[in-house]
């Protein structure tokens, strides 16, 4: 099997034992060489952003000193819930290897697939969550970003 | 003006003034009260996932020693990017009130509006992304977790 993948594997383990949270685990591999790998620590940490590929995006990106992974690659134990897909987006991370998918995840009660389906709604759709105040105030700020010529892009 | 929007329009700019990162703030509030604020940190600590929700967040479940934040809500100055909205959704955090919406932040040149586009794809449909490994050890993980006797669900 993948080298890479059975530390994922191992690191999933070792959380699912210390009963740190789910039996996910991640790594992130970069030149050939694993440089960031972590667990689901939701429950040990009391972090409800403690995913296993989180904690590696995290790890990776502070030892590049760096929030650009884009000449990274990550291993992950299960498909990324959208949290961690999106986090793997931002960090610009070009290639995803993944062993079980968000269904086979639900199956063993985790709300992946559920929060999948609710992201694909519209604000107007899901009005009993989202309630929008002062507009213009907000993007009043979104205007001085616009407007400072001293930002940078990312 | 909303009393708890107004601070998070303050941590904003002044993450904004500081060159952390884009114009973001949240604040998250229980019972009436502000327990937690964050700015846009991701220029200044290097972390992809240090967007403003996602501060919050963290700080509000370090500070109650609970992931659950079911009873608390969060003010954004911005609609959440699909990373922050899932983090919200693990959170189960009930009530989002936020200012300036997705459509708006992509034309100050951010890129939640492409991802929420991405993340409704299935990973079949991002072939160039998405590759299956290595599934039945994988698939043996969730299985050792489901016959977990003393597994706390969260």
């Amino acid at each position: 099997m993948n080298d890479f993948m059975q530390v994922a594997i191992d690191e999933a383990r070792e959380g699912m034992n210390h009963n740190h949270g789910g039996p996910f685990g991640a790594v992130i591999v970069k030149d050939g060489e694993i440089i960031a790998k972590s667990h689901n620590r939701v429950l040990h940490t009391h972090d409800p952003t403690a995913h296993a590929e989180i904690g590696a995006i995290r790890q990776a990106s502070s030892i590049l000193e760096n929030f650009d992974l884009s000449d990274c690659e990550i291993y992950t134990t299960s498909q990324p819930c959208p949290m961690c897909l999106a986090a793997i987006y931002w960090a610009r991370i070009k290639k995803i290897y993944f062993g079980t998918d968000k269904d086979e995840v639900a199956e063993i009660g985790f709300d992946d697939s559920h929060f999948y389906e609710l992201i694909k709604k519209d604000t107007e759709e899901l009005s009993n969550l989202f309630v929008k105040v002062d507009w213009e105030k907000c993007l009043e700020l979104l205007n001085e970003w616009n407007s400072k010529t001293d930002k940078q892009m990312y």
